[in-house]
């Protein structure tokens, strides 16, 4: 398959009257379900995306794919061959040959970019500028903290999104958002002295973390079980909790870090397990929320079309937001 | 000190224009706060009562029992003698000489009874029926878990009150509620089958133990910094999971039992961490809801002088609630 | 037609590209709404279903079965024949014979089930051990207080959703929730002695007897004129008025079951016109509660796909619910 | 007594440093509540008043006027002769002689002025005019019904406060208030023709009557225990229901009649039973909204001294008023 | 084109399986939204619509009437020519020859009615209304600050919708709405003495004049750029204030007359710069939610086919309305 | 008066049963309300207070000092001679000699501190730096916006409130608070490129000038009559546009900055007109809602006693605050 073929999703939803028409497109598959028809035989519900759009569709037991697919985890990167078809008025393609993308495929410059929306910083420099944060905490036993949890953490951290919808949603989104929080912080703190600089961030750095566990699928992201069941709050309270042991950080200190944690989302409605009551909490719920609104400002001026004068209404912020320049 | 002459709080207030009045009590040291004068000299704001109220009076640094105050941790029970005066037109008597009283004092009987309201039911027998329903517990490692949590705890579960307001607000109050919840589960889990009863008892038995360390001071109850910074919710999950490695619980298992106890608040404005997500979650804040309710109106029954037809607003139930017989 | 040839609304919808495809089906008359085109012709907007789906379609006043339609009420059962057609990309067929069934397959085994959710426990079954609830109480005129009141009430009670939406929505739904709280309180009420058990019981049989009123179509609920205007709580409590008063229910109980009506649905926001303010109005209402929740957790453990960890969300929980066993 | 020499509440307050000079007043008992000292005494709890304001004192059992308040009720109009004192630094006389005022004394010119705040406007000519109304209404059973609610109130309705709190708080402010949205009605009707006048009239006359026995007490105004239980909205619309039946008027009528009632307190969180879902309805449920404004307004303006530029804070309009007038 | 052939956009979509089927119809083109395709081509997204429906479809650049539409501004009124076709199952005729409709065709008799909803009431009699109710402003000032305000909206403010949603929300809507509340002020202002009626009667014709520049486009309203970012609170706000100043209003007025406007929404939550705090900012605030409640009555009435007993749910009463007569 | 025997009030309220006992102090003239006793004599209710604390006491019409206070504004420092007393168990001292303070006694060093709360920074150094600021803006016409709408308030904005509760509710808290978010602006503003930094910085230093007349009394803020009619957010608003035009900014440009001003408070029941739709809108809202929350930190921080582990509880947090240090 010739890659200046490839077809978009976008692109075959643009198609008009094309029944019938064959198409190879490179595909993430989202969601695969297990349904079983009034006839007693097995299908699947199909949802594949990239990141100009996504469609449905159904499989049936006796389609010579199905068996690979149902080995194929959601958020697997997928060659796509089919016709388009339409059901109930919706892009709905019959599925022809299938197969999934070889590692280097994946890996392909570009590749990514074209199955999922990512930070528009580039991922890996901002994970080394993220590490000079983590090497510039002075108090050992914070520093050491925040170096095993993200250890544990591992890769997940680097490619989260910061949120399924809402601020940051997106590939990197969570490296970015917590990065673009430990700039701030930096030039916030000498303004705010009364505020202990390496517990605010320490706290910063890891007060998302739980989001690599409450996020599943590093393409495809919905909550997990854990996530359902637990929250992102109190599984990275659990994560910094487990980390400072281990780094034997003062009890205090520690009992102080998991507090940053447990009341960064601000109000009880929001998610936190209690408010704010140390200098260095309400710091970082405060720097959150700066940035997490000045996030959804970005992505709205980045994703709205030069002609517009507004934005799309911005949930996050209540409001459309007026995307001209002020000079113009 | 012949005891028939102490008086309570009550006592001393109904004297009227009494000033100069000399007075010995048993009272509690409810509150101890240290303080400057603008004079620069040391004070202490102190308040003290028993079960039918209390007083606040402030105690300077030449008095010969200040140095005995100071070592006092709040909570400590106490021979009271001194004179009535008033401050600003209320109680606030000039103190005398004080003494803690010693355990046999305290343990004698009615002298619990005398400082602080507990709960109607003999704290004992509910410890010993509370044991019976840990034994009923079929599954070795709930059962197990269940044990090293109460282990844990020691002591103060049973004798630590079940809020600071609202229901169950009194000595022996949190081992009341949980034991009436546990009574109720026994009867209706038979009714709701799909409800896995032993996790449902287990969750039951160990939902609020956090406020054993969110609440401090056996006698005079308040918020510990713990339960400030974390909130009973997390403190009992934290509890919870300890307890549940310890007992090697399967982790399929621990998970459901943390979510019981992450959700049984109900809403997150009511400090949930996240909402019930498993049969046995929302039975058992169901049957914490239901016990919370009637714990309030039981309470009401009996604090409401029988004169009366309505006891006083309860902030709870949003009303007053009728305290006469339907019969009558 | 051959009963075995019938398909129901899910297969209609299952069927692919089968445009003209004839059919016969028996389905329910949801919906029947008389429009006038802009032709100045008569049209009927009709919606037609059975238990596993619904859809829409449209018949003019030229059709041979517009006079027969006309005459039928919503909720009618019917023989359809027709041919598949799609309008606006849905399932709108072409309608042709209509003919309603008679009262003998109506009544034959499955019919119902076809036509609409049920409960799974059997309704014949169901009413009977009500009636022992009915005559367990032993307080001469609250008996006859709840049996002049379903006198009145008649058939409606045994068939009646709980709610049109929410929990306990379907055939039998109303009877199976109230017989499901009186099981409750027959085991609750000697844990809560402060609670008048004739009087709670009562109150518990009657509570939502106003959604006999409230919903109206036993096959295909929708508010009637009276549940907009008056809603089951002020419907519920002027029954049981009428029937106390005709039972000579002494003044002050008939007070108190009417308060525990008027107050059931625990907020005002939520329907209460009071708050409970009695040992058994909050009793009822808690149990009421803790019934319907459960309720929401048995009907999605029954409806989600086995091959599914969660249930699609609930909104009266907020959340999904997680369907697999503990111990899997 | 000479009446010359009676002192008011405010002037008894005034008094500094009096403690033992005797007075005499016409007060009104508003509050009795019967108690039990710790040594095991009875005693009162009273609560006195006239419209300048109120105090509290005790009474003892051993008192010579002891049995005499034991048979008196809450709203009785009392001689009072006494001593200046003071219990915790508030105004608590010595209580000694007391006489009920004869009904000559109680229906002398002034004195129910002297004992509550009234109406400004005059209660028998508001009464004369709120007849005229009724008798306006052309639709000879909405008229009945009106008038045979009217007749089984009684004088009730005549010297009721419209709320205890809130909105014309005070004696006559029912019919002040019912009497002012009538003339509103009769204007703002021939506006509106989609409004049936005479049922919106007959609701509007109607709406409140059931706070003639939510408010017990013609002189010191609380919450009966039917308006706990069942609240005025729900008292109203049985009364209005039992009127209509007796009076033949239509079922269509008479169910809109009790929705008007069932809804105009406008949100189920301010008390209605449902959202009004009626033309008239919503007519009556605006007029209620505009006219309790309008009373809160004028009401500030009657009672802000003349010196001051703003009123105190009003709670039903979260702001105070500017009470100056515009051209000043 | 022969004027009886048009077809409205109901007949439109009343056509079953029309496609290719040729059509000529006058059309408001609502919105215009220039897009890029995924192969670089510009196109156009376009909504027309008239009173009785709107479609959307789209327009490539290489179309013949690319040029004419870009130059068009939203709410052009257009001779649109076209073949029924359908995409994803919706209407979306592919267009043929258009053109803007002449001024006279514009202002032909019903052309107006044709393309938008309007009040009932005639445009220019109510008009003319409306000045005599700006003449019988007695105080000079306070006239001519109305006359300027209204001098230099202009045109604008006959035609306006009240709003886009809720209340009034069609052409001359805001004309409507304003009348009506001066017609309800002039009748209720003589029962309120403590109202300034010049004042409020100026506050009342003021109080939306906002709206004139929070909606734009006279045929097709949507939220202007000031709309999003003032709002038209503060809009009318500055729009009173500066014809104040050029009328020499004595300041104390202009205040009041500026709060009447900021005050006039009710509640922060809906829009209210501060709450009311004179007389006359309560009187026009309860004025103005009489009257939008009354507007969604009376157009529920209009719109409600004559067979239906209840509106649609009418979101701004939170209820569906029984439409049908009480004496029916 | 020697400076050195001046008694604050907290040493005025430390007295213990000192009636009689003469005193001398300096305070301020809180609050002065004429009222009408009984008897139909004029008096003054009077609240005098330092730092420190706060009284009431009553002054009637024969005394000499009624003449001299009927001329004083309130917020007038005075020296203060008089006898200790108490009035219903509260200081309310009988008053003796009364003199305002000459401008150099209230210029005196430490004058102002005795009197009121201030912020703990230099108000000239302060307001030092703020010029710098206002040099900073490179734009000419914002620069010079900012200085005309400076040059119009003049001193009020160097020594007024930031809140009357709430956050820096204390002398030069408002230009604290202004200063301190330019700071971090400053600072923060390379981090948001998006953001226009000459109209954010502009938008910060006049976002809440509207207070300077919101508030009035430089020593004894309350609500004035505008910012009780106006607010402000709209007086805010109407200064920074005056100064706009004044300054020749173009339209664009001042639009954006009314927006920003009418949208800081974030949210409409706070007091937003509008919610924040430009990014420079959005980053003040943010910047502000921080450096308020931080600035409560700060003042719990220096205003709890150092034996105290928690603050009293902050509404603007809802917690208290825990505050010791972190290393501690």
């Amino acid at each position: 398959m010739p890659e200046d073929t490839l077809l978009s999703v976008r692109e075959l939803k643009t198609l008009e009257n094309a029944t019938g028409h064959a198409f190879v497109s490179v595909l993430l598959l989202r969601r695969l379900t297990a349904k079983t028809a009034s006839n007693g035989n097995a299908f699947f519900s199909l949802e594949f995306g990239d990141r100009t759009g996504a469609f449905s569709c159904t499989l049936f037991s006796d389609h010579p794919q199905f068996d690979l697919l149902k080995s194929l985890p959601e958020g697997t990167a997928l060659h796509v061959a089919g016709k388009i078809d339409y059901y109930q008025g919706r892009l709905s393609p019959k599925l022809g040959k299938i197969a999934e993308l070889s590692n280097e495929e994946l890996n392909a410059p570009g590749m990514l970019d074209h199955l999922v929306e990512a930070a528009p910083e580039d991922g890996a420099a901002m994970w080394t500028e993220f590490n000079t944060f983590i090497e510039s905490i002075q108090h050992p036993e914070l520093k050491a903290t925040t170096r095993l949890a993200f250890d544990e953490i591992g890769e997940a951290f680097r490619t989260a999104p910061a949120a399924v919808q809402m601020h940051h949603a997106y590939r990197h989104g969570l490296l970015e958002h917590t990065l673009h929080m430990a700039r701030a912080a930096k030039v916030l703190l000498p303004l705010y002295p009364e505020v202990h600089a390496d517990l605010a961030l320490t706290g910063i750095l890891l007060h998302d973390t739980g989001k690599t566990i409450e996020y599943e699928g590093s393409l495809a992201a919905k909550r997990s079980r854990k996530g359902i069941l637990q929250g992102h709050v109190v599984l990275g309270y659990q994560l910094a909790r487990k980390s400072g042991l281990k780094a034997k950080l003062a009890p205090a200190l520690l009992e102080r870090l998991e507090h940053i944690i447990l009341s960064h989302q601000g109000e009880p409605e929001w998610g936190a397990a209690v408010y704010a009551a140390t200098p260095e909490a309400v710091f970082v719920s405060m720097v959150d929320n700066l940035d997490a609104k000045m996030g959804m400002v970005q992505r709205a001026l980045r994703q709205t079309a030069e002609s517009e004068e507004f934005s799309e209404r911005l949930p996050g912020l209540n409001s459309s937001l007026l995307v001209t320049k002020p000079d113009a």
